[in-house]
Order: C-alpha cells, then structure tokens, then sequence
C-alpha cells in the first residue's frame, strides 16, 4: 500500500522567508514548488527544485494568480487565454530549474484561489486541463478528491492525483468545511494521524456531522508553515509507516 | 552568403502596445523574445512564439533585469546567483511556450542593460555562459560583435553569434558610440542598408571617426519600434537580396 | 449652465504610452490620474498633475485594483481593509504630486473593476466612502450616475459627482449596456454630441431599447485612447459651449 | 541630554511577516516606514502608522528603489526624474495614513542602496534634498553621520539628524566598515551599548583600528529583525536612560 504526501514548498521571496522547506522535506514525497506569481522567485525556485531532487521527491509546479500581495488567495477573473498563459509561463520557468538539475516535472497544483475556483469551475478546470495536456499529457493534475476538475481531467485523458487535507474538516459531500467556521481546522497531531489511517485503509472520512463518508486519495496535503508542522509531519509518516504504509511519489505508483 | 536578421519582440504588456510585431516578422530571421521581467507578459509571450513559428523565423530568449517600468534599461546589482537564476527562469519560461508550440529555442539575448553590462564585464559574462551550457548546449548566444563576452562564450564551447546594428555609429575599438553622442544613430535607410552591405560583403565598417575597421558578424540587429521601422526593415531585406544575400536564422547557417 | 467633463489620464507606465493626455487636456475639466496600481508611474503621475495644473483641470486620484498586467479591469476579491489601505496609499501618493505643485486633489474615481463593482456592491462601497470621508471629507467621489454607491455616499455626507458615459450605450434602469453586446458603444461623434446635450440640458437620454429615462449628472466620461478620441472630445466640447454650456471642474459649481 | 533611536519598520508585505515591528515599538522614538517599493504593502503601512502614532514614535517615510525581490539593496541607476518621483510617490503614499490617523510625517530615511548611494553621490544627494525641500521643508533627512548628503542638506537649508549605527564598527573616516569584512558587526549587547554611551557623552566612536575618531550624532540606528533584537534594543535603553539620557524623537529635540 502507497500514498503519496505533498506540501507547498519554496513560498519564499527575496529577503522573505516562508516554510519550513528544509525540514520538512526529508518527509514528503512530492512538493508543489511557488513559481514567482503568488510566491517564490528564481532563486528560491532553483533552491527548492535542487532540495527536492536531492530526497528524492516529485517535483509539483504550483502556479498561481500573479497577486504576490495577496499569495495568490484572492478570486482574481483572469480571462481564458490569460489563465492558460499564465500556467504555461509558470509551470515552464519551473522546466527551466528542472531541465538545469536534470529532472523532470511530476505534477502540477494550482494554488490558492486558483485551486478553489478551478475545483468548480468547469470552464476554468478544462482551460486548465487542456493546457497541461497541449504541455505535457505526463503530468499529473493535483485536486480536490471528489472534485469537479478531477472527473473533467479523467474523461479528457490527463492523469491526475486525489488530494486530501489531513487536517481539515470535511462536509458530508466530500467538500472541505469553510475556515471560517468552528472546528474546520484539526490541530491535534493524534487526530490528524487516525483520520490519516482512515483514509488510506478504508478510504473514508468522518465528515463533521458524524457521517462516514467514502473519499478517493492518491496524496495527502501537509504543511510546512504553521508551528509545529515538522512535528506534525513527522507523527504522520511515523504513523503510515508503523502500518507499513510505503510513502512515495505519486507518479511512482499511480 | 547568408545573414541573419534579428528584432527585439513581444515588448506589449497587459493593455500597452509596443513594437509593429506583426509587420516586422515577417522580414527578420531571428525574434528576440521579451521573457516577462523588462516587457512582455504570458499572454504576448505565447502569440509572438506562434507568430514566429508561423514565419520560420528562429525563437530567441530575450531575459532582462527584473525592472519593467525601467524596461531593463537601468544597471541593476545583481548578484551572481540572482543573474543566473533570473535567466533560467525567463528562458524556461519561453520554453513553456515553445514546448507548447512544438518548437525549440534558438538563441538568448540579454536585453538591455544587462547585454550592455554583460558585454564587458567579465563575472556577468561567465555567469550568463555557464548558465546557458548547463540548461542547454545548443543554445546561441547574441553578444555585441568584437565583445569580451563573445571571446569568453567560445573559449566555454558555447555558440555565438557576432551581433551588428544597422543604425548604430561605431567607435574605432568596435563599441557603439553613445546614444548620448550626435551622429549615434543612423537614420537614413539607404544609408543604412549601405553599411549593410559593407558589413555582410567586406566584414568592415566606417567608424564615426572616418576610419575602417573589421566586424565579424552573424546576425544584424534591427528595430520595430521607431518610426518608419517597416519600411526601414522592408529596404535593407529589399538591398540585401538584390545583392543576392540569403536572410536566414542563425541556427540555421552557424 | 454648468457641466464638467472627465477623461482618465496618466495611463502610461514607463516605457509605454497610452493615451493622447496633452491633446485632450485642453478640452477637458477633471483628469482621473492612474495611481500606479493598474497604470502610471511615479514620472507619469508627476507631468500628468502638472499639466492638469497648467490647464486649470481638477485633479483627481484614480485609483485601481493592485493588476497591472490586467489594467485593473479584471475583478479582485480583496478584504475591507486591504481595500481601504489601497485607496489611502494610491490617493496619498497622489496628495505628494498635488503638494509638490501646490494643488489640491479634487476627486477621487475608482478605476475600471473597483468602479464597477463598488457601484452595487454595498460593502464596497462603504469602505471606499468611508475612506474617503476619513481621508478628506472634501474630497468628490466619482460614481455612475443612479448606482447604489452615490446614494450611499450622499447620506454619509460624502460630496459625489453623477458620472454619464457619452459615447455608451444605456438600458432602461440606467446601467451601462455590457460592451459585450452590439450596440453598447457609440462611435458617431453627432450623436455622441447630440446624447450629451439632451443629457444636460433635459437630464434624460434614450435608452437601448427607445424608451427616455431620467439620468442625473454633473460630469461626463469622455475617453482619450481611443481613434479620432481627440476631435471626437473637441466636437463635443464645440457643441456644448455653442449652446452656452459652460465646461467647468466639477469642484467649481457643485 | 536627548538621543533619538531609530528602527526600520513595516518590512513586511502581504502574507510575508518580517521584523519585530510590535515588541520594538514601545523602545524607540522614531520609526523608518517602508513604502511598499522595496517592502512594506499599503495594510503595512497603515498599521505600522497606526502603531508609532500610539507610542508617540516619530513617523518616518523609508522609500527605497523599485527593487522588492531585491529587499532595495541592489544599486539601480535610475535617472534623476525617476529618483524623485520615486521620493514623490512613497512619501506622498506614506502621508495617506498620517492624514488618515491626524498625523505628519517627522523625517525621511532612503532605504539600503538608496541610502549608501546617495551618502556620496552628489547628484542623487542633490536630487533627494530638493525634493524634500519643495514638498515640506519641515522634513528632517536622516543620513549617515559625516556623509556628503547631510553637508549638502545643511548648506541647502533642508534639517538634517546625524545617524550612527550602534551595531556597526566604523573606518578612521567615519564610514561603515563593509559588511563583507571581518569584525564589520558587533553583537555583543554590552559592548554596543558602551559604545553608544561613548557616542552620545563624548561624541566619539573607537574605529576598527583602533582610533579614536570624531563623530556627530542625533539618532542611533538599531535593528529589529535578527536573532536576540528586542533584548538588545531594551538593554541599549535602559542603560541610555540609567545614564540620565532621554531618549526622544528627533523632531522633538533638533
């Protein structure tokens, strides 16, 4: 049994720094790597690509809106042609770090507001789609297990990954509980850990109402800004592992 | 006898228009391409690589300082790393649409203060040469005929191309005289197009001076940007195949 | 009889121009001068307040959403407060222009998607009132004529401009036609002429479908990037003080 | 006795958290406000603002070079129109929120390379000093104790505050022993203080070589955004305050 996990990585900038990248990365499997638009910039890129080659794991473009000020979480209306330009422009700066250390591109999540939109935006998920398939049909496309983009990627032929959040709350349709409402957020790394063994074991969740509800994941997202996430980190792969549950790279096993 | 005709394009940005791309494509044999930092965006980007695909005409990486309202015209301190890194990116960035369109990229040309600066300052050039050998050998370096930087690109293996400019006066070292100078540039087209012909016929041109001095030289810079500059690029294209001089990509008679 | 009429200026950025700003100021009586969010420069801002000055035109801040690339046009879902703080920023900055050259800022007018949507968007329009009012509570805000935010503004005691489109379309509740339907511009500088003086002398304008609807006004948005936008914005200007209307800043008579 | 303590503030920007900006407020008397070009984002400023206003610490407007990436610490060759108003442009920003918040702005500080540039560089000391001086000649311009700007700012008429660096050694001339040299930083909390002491009562500093020199001082510089800042920046204080010197804004006391 695999699974795969995943974190942002290389959201700094310039003097900025953000994440716990270096730690955190000896115990992830893919890293969806910011590519200058919302987050990062060339150097943190080169950084980030060289790190995660190094450990072996699969290396994300995680294009975003190009809002730097707002990380990229804010609705922004780009048109279709903006949308698709703006993935190619980032997704291939990333190629240019990979191509430099002799890797390849495993996969690609969008960011932030982008991510959410394009969830459920069928006109926004196809652009997306299309584009990754003109690109590159071997990437895989990071989503939201149970998402609207996922079924669209599937029937268009583009490989994609079911991702689930560890330590989020889930609504009984599968989609994530809003932050802004109580208990959306699970802090408690034993909690965390369990809903984690659920899912890979039996592929369901504890919604918050109470349901058991059914749940496809190929990678769990973590992450690597919060205090105590390498902790966090580590309690979970400490846990999948004592289940002998092999941690690898999506594009390994999928 | 062949020579190569290059233009800077794709410098619109987002609602600002810049250069006549579409006239002046389909003259030149070579299309330096704004990489986002100093001009252009994803958007421009991808509709001038097509534009060139269409014409044959060779897709050049055109990388900047990250200053688009200096438009890469002002000396910047970069530190090495950061050089290297931005370039990377702005020329993986192209590759983005390159790979897209089913094409290669042909040359980069620093634009701007970084080509000026880099021309003759001996860290900048090595950092750029050794950047462009890593990412992709084959790559064509433009550099300013007669430049320390062209001498250096060859002693590392990497491919150049002596870079001349039409309307520009020259000293008697071979450097351009200062756009600061009168008589720096050269405005008349048949004047223009004489030294042309002296240039791709006899390697020499006249210096401000009076004097004539040798020029290698590959591929001639023209611009689309002036007054008058399709019909200025339409009448040295018109000269040089009267005297039966091939225009072609560099990459293709290197 | 008095009426102003008000065209955006200073939407140049750097190396790039757009817009006919010395030709049109003549004939206009309040700029609507870019802030440096969606357009301008710092240089830009500075001659455009300058000959706004020399021509005797008021001076407004014309702030945009933080989308250069997208000129400000494109919906951005900011927080309250990074609205509030983005108003405050691009009007000061403005205010040293202003101070520099011993004026006053005379308006302020959202530019492009914060225009649009802060018309009918209550909370939008409350922050960017209250801002206002906060600011300089002499300052005019700029708002379509009929949308929601002048009737807000007027009951929190903020001074407000009713602000016409000579050369759109209208539908019967006084909206703006979408430019994406036929018929939504109108390029005949007659009619444009004509519009305006039924618009000014009656206060009413017929609407897309033929019906004529009340419509309040004390400005008039004429455009300067426009083909013929210079002599088009002279007949209007010829017709109206034919018929004794007096083009004057609207801080002047309101 | 009076001395001002002055610390660069509101470096951070969007999602990217930087400095101690709270717990180093209560302690100093002076805050140098970052104007969103090299950091700092306009909710920054507003809170920093805010924050300076409540403990009564003199507002300062920090403008650096268009260089966010860059942290403003690369030399750009801007153009002297472009350097003021760049100057124009961040201060004026900056007087938003002191308009907002019923405050002025006591001084101004050009950031990093903007700042050791124009200590010698007459034309852009010249450039700086002007345009003070036309937008409120009440300004006070901070700059490096002994450099060519505060001479020429003296003869010009614009107010002047001497800045020492508490944590830096200093050169027989007066300048700052570069960073990249050995022994350049001082982290020792006691030693720091003593040599302030030494500074504030008699004026002098001991250089690297051992040399006693001169030095003329109205603000110390200290840091709030490395390792151990706070304590420092309090041991600093308390031992100015033990010695019966108050520690003031400089606008209050010059």
């Amino acid at each position: 049994m695999k699974i795969d996990i995943n974190c942002d990585m290389g959201e700094s900038f310039g003097r900025y720094q953000l994440g716990l990248d270096a730690e955190i990365m000896p115990f992830i499997s893919s890293a969806n790597i910011a590519c200058g638009f919302h987050a990062g910039d060339p150097s943190v890129m080169h950084k980030t690509v060289q790190m995660a080659v190094e450990h072996g794991v699969g290396v994300g473009a995680h294009p975003g809106f190009p809002d730097l000020v707002g990380f990229g979480r804010r609705n922004l209306n780009m048109l279709t042609d903006e949308l698709r330009d703006a993935i190619i422009y980032q997704v291939g700066a990333l190629m240019g770090f990979t191509q430099m250390l002799g890797a390849n591109i495993q996969h690609v999540k969008p960011h932030g507001a982008m991510y959410n939109m394009a969830a459920e935006n069928e006109s926004m998920a196809k652009t997306i789609i299309e584009t990754l398939l003109k690109l590159n049909d071997q990437l895989i496309l990071f989503g939201l297990s149970g998402s609207k983009i996922l079924s669209i990627a599937r029937k268009s032929g583009l490989r994609v990954a079911c991702e689930v959040f560890a330590d989020r709350a889930y609504n009984e349709d599968g989609s994530l509980v809003s932050r802004q409402q109580p208990g959306s957020v699970i802090t408690d790394s034993s909690e965390v850990a369990n809903r984690i063994l659920k899912m890979v074991k039996e592929r369901k969740v504890t919604a918050i109402t109470g349901l058991e509800i059914d749940l496809e994941l190929d990678t769990i997202c973590v992450h690597g800004d919060t205090a105590g996430a390498v902790d966090h980190v580590k309690h979970i792969v400490h846990v999948l592992k004592q289940e002998g549950i092999e941690i690898a790279p999506v594009g390994k096993f999928l």
